[in-house]
């Protein structure tokens, strides 16, 4: 299968760029073809210019890529810190340039205000959300509600994604190197459960 | 007051450019300090770099002239298009940069996870979000359940507002220009209610 991989953290030795390695390889190792972007590193600009809204509008090199990426991956893995409930800003602004009309969706005639529901374009069936995160559980559920679950399924499935699969590991800036250890091999496990081996291609 | 007008549209002829004008007209009426941003217009940045990450880092002078000005608010005003149940990425980017440790919000003794709760650094009162959306309400409701609301009461509590209000114009796309003047007098009006001109300063 095409996996894409998508990295949203500032730092080259974070412990989410440690996640998106571990996931792929674990792609890698059962035959996957993976895309892998690490959004920081290629200075993705997350800002969607208003002569890029239109459908069908002339796009930059680098988003034309990510469009043609997504509308042909089988696969979703998406790693990233909760800032704020969202994911930082550069993974937001990929959603809003590369998750559009006319790639990842679309409206049978006009808008969806005037026209009814999207259809879905996107050929991914799962993906998965690895989330990083300082606050606890208890507190995210109590008070804060855990908007990235909704956002994430809400965006995904709009586009036709069957099933959005999310972790969030915990607490981060605590944690021993054992621990850090023992989320780097679930990560493994969790991405080889969801994208085992094509059995047409071993 | 001190107000502060945060706009995040991509195009100048935006019904939220209006909607942001309408606001700022209404607070100068009233007596107050406007500082209103036109993140696209300033070309804003917002993309949080690893070496902004640690509290009291060096911050370029944009950021520092925001995060002066939220520190000195005393009132906020958001306008943004409702994109994927989240604001555009410009804006999410001004959360990350402008509302950091040490400015909106700090700890007693280390991160969250370590020392418990935040203490609130703003003195900012109310806010008010002011939306649009091509979504009608009724499955906003049903299917994606207004991340926003939730997403942006989380976020200002947890750095000190007390009050978030939040209005959503809708459906855009549709409108005529009799219910988009509409749209702009209910603006003025919440805006000043919530606004209305100081006492000391008349």
């Amino acid at each position: 299968m095409r996996i894409s991989v998508i990295l949203a953290h500032p730092s080259a030795e974070s412990f989410n760029a440690a996640i998106a390695a571990a996931a792929v390889s674990a792609l890698k190792r059962n035959g996957h073809r993976v895309c892998f972007h690490d959004l920081y590193r290629e200075r993705f600009d997350p800002v969607l210019p208003a002569r890029e809204i239109p459908k069908g509008s002339r796009l930059p090199a680098l988003i034309g890529k990510h469009c043609a990426e997504i509308v042909r991956a089988d696969g979703l893995v998406l790693v990233h810190p909760n800032w704020w409930g969202e994911p930082p800003a550069i993974l937001k602004g990929w959603v809003d340039r590369v998750l559009r009309a006319g790639v990842a969706y679309d409206f049978p005639d006009g808008p969806e205000g005037a026209a009814g529901l999207p259809i879905k374009l996107l050929k991914i069936k799962t993906a998965l959300v690895l989330n990083t995160s300082d606050t606890a559980a208890a507190r995210e559920r109590r008070v804060l509600g855990d908007p990235l679950q909704r956002l994430w399924t809400n965006t995904l499935r709009y586009c036709g994604v069957r099933s959005v699969r999310r972790t969030m590991y915990r607490i981060i800036v605590t944690s021993t190197l054992r621990q850090r250890a023992a989320w780097l091999a679930d990560t493994r496990a969790r991405v080889s459960a969801l994208f085992p081996p094509d059995k047409k291609s071993r």
